[in-house]
């Protein structure tokens, strides 16, 4: 059987942490074959490590070496090599978000379709154990009345990367860490197109001097991205979201999790719990156990690998994707917004 | 010492479970004198039972026998008692909702105003242990950023009383139950002018029939008012409010909470939770015990009357009330809201 | 609207604790109108606590002033008051055990058919509302492979009444306790026919002199009857359960359950839970609510007497308690027991 | 000092998860000094993964270059090793169960006998700490009334080796799982004598196609073994059994565990708990710290070659693994069993 | 039978909350027969509650009603109503601590053996179910090496009654509480004689205007005793005593509690707990029960009764409360205090 | 930049465990250049392990080698050790305790003083998070009332090493474990000077044969220092401290804590909490987290080597280690002690 031949661009800490282990877990069907990196002597090391023929420092010298890529550069080059690879004839995995602005998903989609090649993006999330649990259950939940979306962590902005650099990553909390939980949240909703999005930005804690950071030290003065985002949807369908991301917010525990409240049932993502009627009973329902990976990189190269080898459709689809992007471009919009 | 001369209209649950117990306990400073009811039968049973001289029919026969009125009808009868009680030189502690619109409210203020008597609004969560408490640490939590309100029963529609008739009570859920929490936020947060609000309303699960319900049966057949209610809202000073109330939500525990994430600090009112950064610390602190009595309705009682007395000033000022009924009407009247 | 009139006989403990304070409650519908004891200044106190009109000391006197009797005499005299109600055209609701042999038992149930009058028997059990929601549940068990029964005391034998007479009880702790808990498994089975019964029954430890027990002094020489069983039953549709009841065990904690593996599910009653399959998942669900009231002695009367005016089905058939007598004495004589 | 000259027979999972290891942290008193598998690779590469001078194809090969073999094969061939072996003048310890049958075991024992050689069951539950402290705390117990097994796990068929294999194993969870606790059982009891046994097979869950299963697939059409059985046993002192084991049962939590309810105390072995009376109160103790090693392999292995070396009795007598599989023998036989 | 004549000297909250309730319990042993207070009018209403015959203003006319009396009164009056009892023919019942100081209870225990009547002082923590446990284990815990006694609350000074007038109780937290703790830990050391004593007394909070106090307000002012206090004792047999009480402490949870390390094992009373060495193990344990009344007023009373009647032992003996007195005087005078 | 030239005297388990890797993780400020050990193979060994050039079996030839040492001898060793390498003109970092004397102790710091060298001991639980949070906190406690202090371990004898050897040691229990907590507690407190030590020493657990031993065997009939000792201390600031510390109690769990009750407020240090009084409420307030490293030794050599730089002042100054070794010999030779 042939392999897919795969192209790692950009070799950081998505790349190297997630992306290359999941590949090189699934051997039998894939095989990296090139790596590039604006970096070429990390590009070489890591090619080194990982026994990979190939390295380059320029992506469009990868392309001939490969069927399919997997883009992990900061935000600001997502849609550039996206749109490259599909002119070159390559398949594309993308990191999230799909890019810094929805005009530019928007040409990542044309020229997919274009090309005719296959778009997935990253959202990782969709994946997890219990994310594809609370798909499942849907159907006891029924219409999605309520939604709340908590993406939060206290005290703890990243001291290393360019995650506080707007330029490179087009945002903080809300683009880096509450996109995945949005995207699962409207992915188990159905993806229902949304009617009125508003929402606030916030960095008044990450501007000060001084601040207490769990996670390193960074510059409050060139701080310049958001560092909490609440934000309230409603959509087509009757639903409304109520939304909050953060990475220092001043609050008792971290959380991350999806909860809906439909017409049937309820759940909670993380854990993964189901609130339903039985008989004129009121059950809560836990996972004793749930089929399935604990690295949902796994799960997300193989469907995306199949996906290629046209055996499979996509979890994450491009358009899905692009909604994501569109309501956090709303969000970063709303009016009276200071960032 | 001269005792303060007390008037009850209207004697069902709220006036015999709350007002009337918490006006015995303080027969030092106060006695009442009179109750009002248009089941006169109910009236004067009550009166016999509590030992109260004077049982009428008509709310307007009771004036004349007292110096203050605790108005404890449905809420359609509040503007128009308040407003008779003030034309009779009567001071007025009213059940909430103030009223069952901003206009009936607006009205009540002013007559307020040229009577020159005190107007208080009975929304007791104010003088709850825990959120008196938090009154006075919101300098620790410092400028409020995000606010999140929870009011939440899971299945828990009254199955009793006028609770669920529109007319009689102007609406379901938010302005029964989730006005409490709204105004209790609200008063944590020093009543900042609000600059937007968005909602949503649903009484999606309370319209089917066979409901499972915890709370007793109703007919679903003429249920018309909201059994669950989202919000958004955002402040001239920057903060915004996530706001959610259920009477029927699919969750899976029953909340009841204000949470405030600040520039300085957090807390929850409900437990009562601190969260600070100390020394480069982050420190979470509970209470051991508080300060206070166990029944909100003691101190709400006593602070209206010592208002009356002119000797204090009222905790709940009618202008704050004004601003939480404002609230409910541009909540209820949100665009695509189908209730 | 008449109202059933209602017979007690033999005013006790469990008549004053659970079968008069029932049908009390149940006034709209019946009213008790005699009262009968072998103490009839007991019986007359009872009466005037009650407001009862009418108190005897023969029961044959009762007879005539009911519709129906609840009979609360020890065992011994269950038979025989049974088949004497029912030569006098009244209904009988009689405390469990049945009786004290499976051939009495017979009698009952021929005397009831003969009468054409309703006969009960008080596994009150079946009537908790973690009962009634297993019940409803065991289509998600489906065919039961294997049913756990506990119904254990750790010292904790009746240090009052008769409970550790054998003449008048017929056993001890499996005719007295562990027969409930019997009962419930075989209802929820859907009292499959049993081909296999085994059982070893004791009473080592209540026999040694100066026993630590919990629930006051009895006298170790008298004591006569079983203190633990346990037992082994094979049903025709294949299911196995393994029992086991005591008064006076050397366990940890108390336990009464069911807990039941099915071919599908499995569940345990006490407290409820319910462990599920669903879309490749593993399940554990608990109750959030249940519906029904806390004192399972009312729906066991409202049954009782909807039975008697022919509007509802019995819920405790007279054929299910003769089975759990048969099983009762299958265990007691099972081979090689020395009581 | 001379050390004992080990052979190991058949190299799988046992061997090397648990045999290999403890005979290589014994090395003052043994030496590996043979390997033989049927699969001569595997053989060879175990050989020199652990540094063991001699690997053969057939067992028989195996013999002189050692004082004492430890018999890791299918069940299927340990009679006819084990005979072999003692033909051989070697020491046996063979992996539990004895045999396939009870006359299989019987061949065995006579061998020994013959050969005057040690033959020792691995039946390592026993050199667990736990259970080392329950069998010297049997005292306080007293004479065991009611003894407990439980050895359940929820949907955890082992979907790899030859567990399933009816052919080769001779049964399935009862034969493999739990025949451990029931021999820890009987030893705390003291292998009393057996007067009844009798019990029911089950394979109904493993039969169905698409079964959930958390250990991995397996092929439900040839699945030809128990995955439950539930049993009950009287003994010669009076003590009663109730005894349930499954890989596959649908539970709430995989249970191991043996309890006993003695004349004077009880116990639980996992974890290690006793409750006692002293001075009129009733006590439950728990363990703050047992002596013994984690790994009950390397006492297993220690006893072994002190038995070997005369310096030690067995912990395991041969008798005592005989009554395991005389009473596995007669539940399988049991009337009315299919499998 | 004859009953004894009992008489209650000083009717406050301890003779209304403990003693009267108990010797009513006791109503086939003896009878209260009389009663006296300063407060005559209080003396009157009391008696008539309880339906006793004879109610006096001065004590010494109620001696010739009794055979014994309990003293109630401020703890300045024990030693001089104590002598006059004596003097009059009375067994004494005496409420803790015995006097204001040692030479005080000299003079109590001369004149009880003087007339040769009982002298019992009411140390009640003695008869608690877990003070009985824990004494009938010593014999497990061999050798008392240290002890461990807290008698600590947080925040709670007695804002009612005399607790904090110097005068009128002779200490604070000491005399009143820590007394207690430290009576149950020298009678579970077997009141060996003391060799040392060290302590320390404060009364820093108090002193300070403002104090957040749970059990009411006090004057800061006047406030005169200690409230927190510390010492250190060496006994004969060798052991050592870690001592704490408090009435205001800065601590998280308030704590009762004595706990022993001995030769042999170790106990904590509150909860009951043991701590053993047995077969090479460490073992916990707990109280699954506990023979005795909830109430530990009745078995107290029922001691002196019996004690009275010459058919038993008293459990507290003056010459052990005097060693209380004693210790209590040492730590006071200790060298540095200031109080 | 020139590094700190560092020599490590002694290579046992604390020298290996602590020392060498916290200096190896500060290879930008330091390098160590030398070994000694009088087992010169182990220092050789030692030598090559950490790829350090030098080895010796005098400590005098190492000192040209370096310009500071850590001392990691037996107790008895420190003090000569410590006043050679000052005459070397050497800094030094010396093991706790300083010394076995007070004598001693003073010795080393005349030296130090006349070499003007840093003398620091490695007293590191107070380079814990949790003590260094504790220190930052004290203002909120204010002035220390009562310290408790328990560093208590059960039946934990260390089985290895010359940890109960008087001889090389100087004592057991208190100078190797209780001296941590004790030296922790006095810096809290600010070092005030003691006024009054009162104290008792055991051993009578561990001269008893066959003891229950968790860490090991050791010799009973050798075993000449304390395993168990209590203390009492008086300090010229008012406050009070009651001392326990053991290798070998009956006791529940192991405990090893400092705890503050002060005029303002109390603390915990293991797990930090602090107990104060904000707004007329009392709050319990733990760590969500604390800044710090993990291993306390990292910090300590940080602070030595700057120290000996001179750009930072000594957390553990020697004065305070000198107070910590007088205590230690008042309560060895406290009245009445048998050790």
């Amino acid at each position: 059987m042939i392999k897919l031949r795969i192209g790692i661009i950009g070799v950081g800490g998505i790349a190297q942490g997630r992306h290359i282990p999941a590949f090189l877990q699934l051997s039998d069907i894939c095989e990296i074959t090139a790596l590039s990196d604006v970096n070429i002597h990390r590009a070489r090391e890591t090619a080194e490590k990982y026994n990979i023929p190939n390295a380059f420092e320029d992506y469009l010298d990868l392309f001939p070496e490969v069927d399919a890529v997997c883009i992990c550069t900061p935000n600001k080059f997502h849609a550039e090599i996206t749109i490259a690879a599909f002119n070159a004839g390559v398949h594309v995995l993308c990191e999230k978000p799909m890019a810094l602005s929805f005009e530019e998903c928007e040409a990542m989609v044309a020229a997919s379709k274009q090309a005719d090649k296959v778009l997935a993006i990253a959202y990782h999330y969709r994946f997890m154990k219990e994310a594809q649990a609370a798909k499942k259950v849907m159907d006891e939940v029924g219409l999605p009345l309520v939604v709340r979306v908590q993406a939060l962590r206290r005290r703890k902005v990243p001291g290393w990367g360019v995650f506080t650099n707007k330029d490179l990553q087009g945002g903080g909390s809300l683009i880096d860490f509450g996109c995945h939980l949005l995207d699962l949240a409207l992915w188990l909703m159905g993806n229902p197109k949304h009617t009125a999005v508003s929402g606030t930005t916030y960095n008044t804690l990450s501007k000060q001097p001084n601040q207490v950071n769990q996670w390193g030290r960074f510059d409050h003065e060139t701080f310049n991205v958001d560092d909490h985002v609440t934000a309230y949807m409603k959509f087509e369908n009757g639903a409304s979201m109520l939304f909050e991301t953060s990475w220092a917010a001043n609050i008792k525990d971290d959380q991350a999790n999806v909860s809906i409240s439909g017409a049937d049932g309820g759940l909670s993502v993380f854990p993964f719990e189901l609130f339903t009627t039985k008989h004129g009973m009121l059950l809560n329902s836990e996972a004793a156990w749930l089929p399935g990976k604990e690295d949902p990189g796994v799960p997300q190269a193989k469907n995306f690998i199949d996906a290629c080898l046209g055996i499979a459709e996509l979890v994450v689809k491009p358009e899905e994707a692009l909604q994501v992007s569109q309501i956090i471009d709303r969000i970063y919009e709303s009016e009276g917004n200071s960032l």
